[in-house]
């Protein structure tokens, strides 16, 4: 759960969390999708049910009734694009031990939120055979305090994705380009560099793309946007069973999609309530953004 | 003149300009184009002699030998985002009455360089008629010193070009799409807003197009990568005689590719010797960044 203050507002708490954004993100492809995590029994239900009715499997989430939810609080600055953690309680993720479903332990697509490599490495560890596709999220705290156990996991991950101040953290590169060879030496064979506002640069062997963020007459709350770019990516490519990055680069303009929603309400509100048409029209307002026909005479 | 110093080594004196830089961008387009500008008798010759080559008519650029010329000196901080200035001399700058060419006063597309608007609105007076579109670059300085001026100049400007910060100081607006909004309000029918290593935005009416920076390896020096850009911009709209907003959207893409390639050397070090070949081929680069072939079932 979240407590969000922005210069338009604040909330009580809201319903939050990496695999909530990814799940509704994703959800959008209609892909058969599960969530494994751990709630306290302070999390409303009404919160479960909506997620269970946009068809994600909640099997692998326990409820634990007499503990309390994740919480984290944080404000906005004015710009929106820096923000102070006011309060984070871990309550049931200080201990939480995964468990996959076993209807799950085969799954195609895998996608590990930002959360203790411990914890990713054990939800892998569980699987009956590698993922075809294992895409991470970091950040930079388990840099300073998992080093190794973030390389362990690196080294099973397929595709990071991570900003841009954390991309330089890892690897002590100021250049977003040698910052991705050196992620590539650790492992992964894909990295999505998010720059928030900025859109996300996407790279395999000497390929890049680059995809913008969609430019907004206002953002209203940034929380979750990331999430919800991963969550659209990783559908997308659930959804048309292709991991090839040209088809990455359509995977990443849906994750940027879904984002642009995301930020227009606090929380989950947008992402909650999104129309496939809403979202197929934004898709192409994203060709009209990036696209142009040049013949050099 | 300009002395630069960046993490990798300092320059001397060297040609730097936003005439030279906006004129070079457009000599790869192999089109007629001519400087007005003055400098003094410092400047060595064979500066005027490389960029009479390239087939940049000087006629309008007046020699002031017993003078000196412009002169700025700046240091760039280790991102190479940012720079301290460390000396700047107006010299001949300081009383600048420019003359246009008898040749040139019908000219189609005139780029008015940064520089104090009193001495744009000079340059468009003149002229035997409007030209068929006037580009303008300005920045804060002449915001804060010379606003009645500059608003002056944008009711005769067709396209402005302008940093992220500077549109900000401009509209008072932080959204970018609200501050291009207010900035048609002031006359442009068009806004470019740079935004260095994140690409620009372009606006026209409703329509807005994105175009990155080229993801580069290492940025040596960012010195006259925006007038380099411009260059590029208006160097394409006048090779293909079509200011449409579908044709800007790839003079959009050559200035990138060209400010690419300046920010690879010192000055004017790269662009003053880069040839066809490298430049086509970078577009195709800027393709491969940017396209994508989305068909959602």
């Amino acid at each position: 759960m979240d407590a969000i203050e922005t210069p338009f507002g604040s909330t009580g708490k809201v319903l939050g969390g990496s695999a909530t954004f990814i799940g509704l993100g994703a959800s959008l492809f209609e892909v058969d999708s599960a969530i494994v995590s751990v709630v306290g029994g302070d999390l409303p239900s009404e919160h479960l049910y909506r997620l269970e009715k946009k068809g994600i499997n909640l099997d692998g989430v326990e409820i634990l009734p007499n503990r309390k939810s994740f919480f984290w609080s944080g404000r906005y600055h004015n710009d929106l694009n820096s923000r102070d953690t006011l309060e984070t309680q871990l309550n049931v993720l200080a201990d939480f031990e995964p468990k996959v479903p076993e209807a799950y332990k085969d799954s195609d697509i895998v996608m590990l939120g930002n959360l203790d490599p411990a914890i990713q490495l054990d939800v892998l560890d569980q699987l009956n055979r590698p993922p075809k596709l294992v895409v991470l999220d970091t950040m930079n705290y388990w840099m300073d305090n998992t080093w190794d156990l973030l390389m362990k996991v690196l080294t099973k991950t397929d595709v990071l994705t991570i900003n841009d101040e954390e991309a330089r953290q890892l690897t002590g590169e100021y250049s977003l380009v040698k910052a991705a060879a050196k992620i590539f030496k650790m492992g992964p064979r894909y990295v999505i560099i998010k720059k928030g506002e900025n859109g996300s640069l996407s790279f395999h062997e000497d390929q890049i793309f680059f995809a913008p963020a969609l430019p907004l007459r206002e953002v209203f709350d940034p929380t979750g946007a990331g999430d919800t770019f991963a969550g659209g990516f990783v559908g997308y490519l659930a959804k048309y069973k292709d991991i090839s990055f040209e088809s990455m680069k359509n995977a990443v303009i849906c994750g940027a999609t879904l984002a642009s929603f995301c930020v227009e309400r606090f929380g989950t509100e947008r992402i909650m309530h999104l129309k496939d048409k809403e979202a197929r029209d934004r898709v192409e307002q994203f060709k009209q953004l990036t696209q142009f026909e040049i013949e050099l005479s």
